[in-house]
């Protein structure tokens, strides 16, 4: 069926393209993902766009579901998830008669010939043609064992579109250092060839992550001082209020390092500092992201100390209550060293970036909730040659808000009213939910769509990962040859360690208030 | 006495600056604008700074007053005019107290007699120090009188700081062609030096045009695109939904090219086409508006057709009420040509400005009042050389809102949440009266301030008045070999004639809707 989509990173351009009836297998149908996410994500999209007629979604779990379980259980995320509620009877009778469940162990070779059969049977009465999207949404530990299996049911690689064509969706964590994720990328790539995987990220399906292009390549006012000459350094926040909200087994495991900087982090980075592409299709892009990981200058473990700060939360009182310090939630080790909070200094040594510093910063437990991306500018030559009362003024500020209260701002001066004259800086703003008075679609929604499309402008590829990977495992070694003592304990509802401010402070320069 | 300012040009810096007590001489004191303007700026001067102790006005006109009649119509002035209200007793009575009143005509040297003995009298009552204010206020005619019984009479040109100052206030219209303009300066040169006269243009006394400087040079990512290579055009708009308001005297033998091009917008595009002033001084700023003037390209009788635009408001209906014609005004000529809209096209040949071109346009009895700058950016380079939709995008405005709703929006395009990605332009705003909270001063509190203070940087130079007048002479002398045809009659409310629309669709752009 055809559907007019404007690819997010060619913008302007409309496009009719068209989304093939296909398949897709869910591994780990039964799980947290699949119930919060990705049906409700699945759903909104069969009631937005509609889904082609023959689209279908069969659950992979342990579980012993029939499909009737399955789709009971998708009826119930719907109604507790969906962003759009409450749910269309007729649109959801549609959707859920195209939901089927595969029972199985996911290392049981029978099960994949059950599925095999399954979609085979699915092509011939539904129309999907042989196209499939494989969902991995299991524990991490699966995934070679799946793809494994695949490859070797002959489910995974296919030819040519006569017989129609197979894709591969892998969730994060995508590995835990560099090792693993190249063992992970190998794995995948003896059952896929990488146009086939898509590396999800779930910040690139955010309206205000790919905003970040539109910003920089459909205006022409900020490219033009979006480099070194203008820009004095660059500040990336993505904090938390909450603590670890029970998820401790993933995240005693991963920590803030492995949480937030290898993945969402490095995407923003890359997407505020990347050169523009030479077309916007994903490859192109892609390789403009990948040049500026490259560019990266590597942290070597003396710097380490110096300009990456790690800390994890206290315990203490946090909005009139008292919550419990990292190490006494429940499930986390009482001698965990195990980061929830990460500051680190970056530079990137090309053309555009030389000597401009990137601030990085992630935690849990802290004053708020705000993903950001602040880019300060430096201030006027002129004024700052007087040196009479010059120091007095603010840098400009350009603030790409995430979330929440998703918007664009800019920090001016302007004249305060009156004889005396004085200049004080204000702000320009904009709300994204204000201005255009629309729900905007789940990250997963624009997601699972552009896997269907065929587009992975918006996904992760391999040499990207790996070289995220690469700076986070230099940290990571360098951290395990430290004593506790360099975690930085904080307080809840603070701004983070005191190691962080003194991070940013030496450079002369000051976080954004959070 | 001692105040602290700032000067609005020198961005950042307080500086503490001296008032000297002194006096000021309103010829054409019982006027209107005296009444309207004069005394309530005065008193709020009085009311917020203070004013020093000795200040003394005097008003000299025909009409036969004693001091006690002045302070009686000054009042009523005041309650009817001042910017704050009510009128707060204490510093009325001492602000009263300096007022007073020299009855005489403004031919008869006599007069000027007893005013030199009444401020003789007040330097030695109340301190002024020899120091003198010359307010010229009433009909232009009038000008070259006073000023030459000023100098016969040994009242305007002072000596040194050992027996105070003397400055004199000019206010518009400054002539009404290059050569009484030219005549004038003559005139006012045989009895001041030019560091002494304060030409007055009250658009330089408003907060937000003040603000353009601070906008351009108070910050460091404005001045990096303000050129040719991203500026595509300007747009400089004075709209007034009003019409003649009984002016018909001064109206018809000014209209809309001397009553705002030559002065208040000639204003507008210099500040906003000036390279950065050397210092934040009087004559360095005017140096660089006086350079925008001379790189004007001038017009040439055979263009003027083309790219000035003159109409005049016919009868019709505005806001459901009908209104009539300029030619059916009171006092106006039933047959008269005089304009009450004009737009024209500048080209401003120099580094930083060639190729751009500036479209100003002002009038009467249009859709609605709106005086603002917009800066309009070029397009990004890139999507445009694709040509695939990329017509589509709107380019960048960075829009100076002088009036009303004081303020600053920059328009850029943002994505438009949901799956099928578009970009929209969408508006960063900031609104100066919502922001600061507070009641800016009039403009002649400022340009009164400012004269005390002996800073003539928001004050006209001569160079830049006869540079303007040249300008306007150019294009008066060409309309005066036209048919009356060639004014275009427009509607009411509307946004000015057809011809104006055509000016500047023929180079493929818009004007900003009113």
């Amino acid at each position: 069926m055809e559907a007019t989509l404007i690819n997010p990173l060619r913008a302007g351009m409309r496009h009719t393209r068209t989304i093939d009836p296909c398949i897709m297998v869910i591994f780990g149908a039964t799980g947290d993902l699949t119930h919060r996410k990705l049906i409700p994500a699945l759903y909104n999209l069969a009631l937005e766009q509609p889904l082609p007629a023959g689209f279908s979604a069969i659950g992979f779990a342990r579980r012993e579901y029939t499909n009737e379980d399955f789709r009971k259980q998708a009826l119930a995320a719907v109604n507790a998830n969906s962003r759009r509620r409450p749910v269309n009877a007729n649109v959801w009778e549609t959707f859920a008669q195209g939901l089927f469940y595969c029972p199985a162990n996911f290392d049981d070779p029978a099960g994949y010939d059950r599925l095999g059969a399954l979609m085979d049977q699915l092509d011939r009465e539904r129309g999907t043609a042989g196209n499939r999207i494989f969902y991995l949404a299991t524990d991490p530990s699966y995934y070679p064992t799946i793809i494994a299996l695949l490859r070797e049911k002959g489910l995974a690689r296919r030819g040519d579109r006569n017989d129609g064509w197979s894709r591969i969706i892998v969730e994060k964590p995508f590995g835990r250092n560099l090792a693993s994720a190249q063992a992970l990328n190998d794995d995948l790539s003896t059952a896929f060839h990488e146009g086939q995987i898509y590396r999800i990220d779930h910040y690139l399906g955010k309206e205000t992550v790919q905003n970040i292009l539109v910003m920089r390549f459909g205006n022409g006012i900020f490219e033009p001082i979006w480099n070194r000459r203008y820009i004095h350094h660059v500040q990336i926040t993505a904090a938390e209020s909450l603590g670890l909200e029970g998820r401790a087994g993933y995240y005693e495991k991963a920590g803030a390092l492995r949480d937030m900087i290898q993945n969402h982090m490095m995407q923003l980075l890359t997407l505020v500092a990347m050169e523009p592409p030479a077309a916007f299709v994903a490859d192109s892009v892609r390789d403009e992201k990948v040049k500026v990981l490259r560019s990266i200058v590597p942290l070597q473990d003396a710097e380490i100390e110096r300009n990456v700060v790690r800390g994890q939360y206290g315990s203490g009182w946090q909005g009139g209550e008292h919550v419990l310090g990292y190490c006494a939630e429940p499930g986390v080790a009482r001698d965990s060293r195990t980061e929830t909070f990460v500051a680190l200094k970056l530079l990137i040594e090309n053309w555009r970036w030389a000597g401009v510093p990137f601030y990085l910063r992630t935690g849990k437990r802290l004053t708020k909730r705000l993903t950001e991306i602040a880019i300060e500018f430096k201030r006027p030559p002129y004024l700052l040659f007087k040196g009479t009362g010059a120091d007095e003024m603010q840098p400009n500020v350009l603030s790409l808000r995430i979330q929440p209260n998703e918007g664009v701002s800019l920090r001016f001066g302007a004249k305060v009213p009156g004889q005396e004259m004085q200049i004080r800086p204000v702000n320009m703003e904009f709300f994204y939910g204000r201005s255009f008075g629309v729900q905007p679609p789940e990250a997963y929604e624009r997601l699972l769509l552009d896997c269907m499309y065929g587009d992975s402008t918006l996904f992760t590829r391999r040499d990207e990962t790996e070289l995220s990977w690469r700076l986070v495992d230099t940290i990571a070694h360098a951290w395990s040859t430290m004593p506790a003592s360099s975690i930085g304990e904080y307080e809840p509802g603070s701004s983070g360690p005191r190691a962080a401010d003194e991070l940013i402070e030496r450079d002369e320069m000051t976080w954004r208030r959070l």
